[in-house]
């Protein structure tokens, strides 16, 4: 990508005008927030639509997963540590109001001035917004240069992804200094965030690359949500109600102090060949994945959260769970005890043209379809690195999949009421 | 697009094959329909979350417009009229279970074979499914070539679109022999069942391009929804709920009989440069709309649903409603009367490379999103092409909104029980 540079001036001035429109805004937003709350007048209560923004740790990380994510990725334009820093204090005030289901501001008002807030949220619920931000490794240094002083604070676990096996990594879907996830129970109410959040910034980070994902459960029977290779997906995941589980696992520690409470997110779109794939036979499909399609049972058991039985062998004295089967692969006790929490999402970007070296041979339009693989981990490389390097050579579900971008990123812990995301990296610089 | 010949006759078994293994399936269907329905233990009870696929016309059309969309069209892959024919009574029988919230076969069964249905919807919601077919021009005559004997028989309504001012149509998203407009409350079901209905052609019909989109209104306050511009759309739209409206402006009349209580469908996509329409002022935007963007009122009143006042003037002689507002233009006065039934979903397909020549001024990612603008009317002539005709040269709006794609179909009438979609078509030829 060949991007001119914009108008940086004016962007700076756009960007601190809008600032100071929203901190008079979020000056006043704490108190008010319930009144102003969207949804005047529905079944489900609005406190019930609203997770709190403020907290020991960010949201949209242990939160029950939401319906829908718009996954989006900034370069930081600005070279100004100052307007960096004003920035996520802007970032932070319009998160607290939108996850609180409020416009950024008023959608009337002068008519004179842009409206600060876009406007295609109102009268919607809150759909229990989160609003997850981290920084990439480019905010530490970029192209051998530190530009804003951080470069001594780069955890250890931020560590630049290993090229895996297999990897496709375009770089119009790769890296970022700065990330978002915003999840919610609407995609309308997602992408408006971020769209808030991206025009907030305009003139000090610039948007690189977005990925909108959906991930479908039926809210009556609780079952796991099936992927679009229609097998249930995240069976295994750790227990987020389980506080000594996230802190073994998801939570970072003291290593790197101001990261302590946060989590490392792995973010990568991964490409499905479903034609390809819906052209294989059930029972070959169910090897790959190591699971029954229609109940999540492991391969040889009755129930989905039945236990692998990793040593069973058939009467030919084969595995049950095939060698390179997807389960086996990733299973805790084949890496040294790994554990991630997958936060995945399906995405359709409806079609693109594809060459297909399998069945069905052809060169034609194809779904543009996958997972918006996300993930979080207290360290990378004890978490997503460590299970990843194996699987990447001999799952048998690579020949479906394909790693086409994707970035690291640190999640600093929760914000408190007056502070702003990522204050500790600064404070203590 | 140059797509290399798939192996037909490989494809053309397959599909035959598929079409014996879902005729034995759909055979039982009617009767164990609520049976086997998915969604058993919700608080909504399944029947609320089925719309009937058979009746006299097509769901999807007058249906109460669902969150979500994924719309498809398709090229006809095969020459032979037989196989177009059996095509559509797969897809019939097909479309009629999965409106039900059956998978097209179960999940389970002889793993030797490929899954007849890919999953990812099971345990999921029937979710309003509706699948909505239509027929484009190609499938009359394409390159000079009346493949199917059917060109005798083509609507005088099924007019090519003439070029329009501004238009920028791509091919990869323009055209089409045959469409899928799939609605539902969950995006997953939607997709689902375009993959199933494509799985079901492989060899007779291939996907050409598609779209998924949203639109998310309140349940609980009944609120216009509003599109990514931020304004209420949809007020003015012809009351689905009155058949005299439905029958003087969206359904087909008798002079081709065969599409009698069919409706005729434009689908543009349509790019919204929302970065150059985020930096307009608000009083602009309203301009442009002919709309309060708060309320929704038409320029100079109070309520959403007030009437259009075309002949109002300001203090200095102006129309309150300006000459090129988008409200205006649209107005039914202002086009002998002529009105559609639009069902429009918003779309979002992450971002892409665009080199603005507008504010901001620069080549950058921007947001690939807009509206997947789709219609219904009785004859486009005196619908869509009407109204955009005077729209594509004038609207204000243009300035923000580019068509990049589309296409033109007739939609039959509905199925009855035992017969197949356009049925009529067929059997009268």
């Amino acid at each position: 990508m060949s991007a001119s540079d914009e108008p940086l001036v004016k962007g700076r001035r756009h960007f601190l005008a809008s600032a100071t429109t929203l901190a008079a805004a979020a000056s006043v937003a704490p108190a008010l927030a319930h009144a102003r709350a969207r949804q005047p007048a529905t079944a489900e209560p609005v406190e019930a639509a609203v997770v709190p923004f403020f907290g020991e740790h960010q949201a949209g990380i242990a939160t029950p997963q939401q319906s829908h994510v718009y996954f989006a990725a900034f370069d930081v334009a600005t070279e100004k540590r100052d307007e960096l820093i004003a920035m996520l204090k802007v970032w932070t005030a319009a998160a607290a109001r939108l996850s609180q289901g409020q416009p950024v501001a008023p959608l009337s008002g002068d008519g004179s001035k842009e409206p600060v807030d876009s406007g295609e949220a109102q009268g919607l619920s809150p759909a229990r917004l989160t609003l997850t931000f981290g920084f990439g490794p480019g905010l530490f240094a970029k192209d051998g240069q530190d530009r804003f002083g951080l470069g001594a604070r780069r955890p250890a676990a931020l560590v630049d992804l290993p090229r895996f096996n297999g990897d496709q990594l375009v770089a119009e879907r790769t890296g970022g200094d700065l990330c978002i996830q915003a999840c919610a129970n609407d995609p309308q109410v997602a992408f408006h965030a971020v769209r808030q959040l991206s025009r907030l910034s305009y003139g000090a980070a610039r948007l690189r690359w977005a990925q909108p994902g959906f991930l479908s459960s039926n809210r009556a029977t609780h079952e796991t949500p099936r992927n679009l290779m229609g097998f249930k997906d995240g069976t295994m995941n750790p227990d987020r109600a389980n506080p000594k589980v996230m802190g073994d696992f998801v939570w970072a520690g003291a290593e790197t102090p101001w990261m302590q409470g946060g989590s490392y997110l792995v973010a990568r779109p991964i490409r499905i060949a479903l034609e390809h794939w819906d052209r294989m036979k059930l029972a070959f499909q169910e090897q790959v994945v190591g699971r029954h399609k229609d109940t999540g049972a492991p391969l040889g058991k009755q129930g989905e959260f039945d236990a692998l039985d990793l040593d069973a062998n058939d009467a030919d004295g084969n595995p049950v769970l095939p060698e390179n089967s997807h389960v086996r692969l990733g299973a805790p006790e084949l890496n040294d005890g790994a554990q991630i929490l997958r936060r995945s999402y399906s995405y359709d970007n409806g079609l693109s043209f594809t060459a297909e070296r399998w069945p069905p041979w052809r060169q034609a339009m194809e779904f543009d379809a996958g997972l918006m693989f996300l993930c979080f981990q207290g360290d990378p490389r004890q978490g997503f690195i460590k299970i990843f390097e194996r699987m990447s050579k001999f799952d048998m579900m690579n020949q479906f999949v394909t790693h086409i971008g994707g970035g690291v990123f640190a999640c600093p812990p929760g914000v408190q009421e007056g502070g702003y995301i990522g204050q500790a990296l600064f404070a203590q610089a």
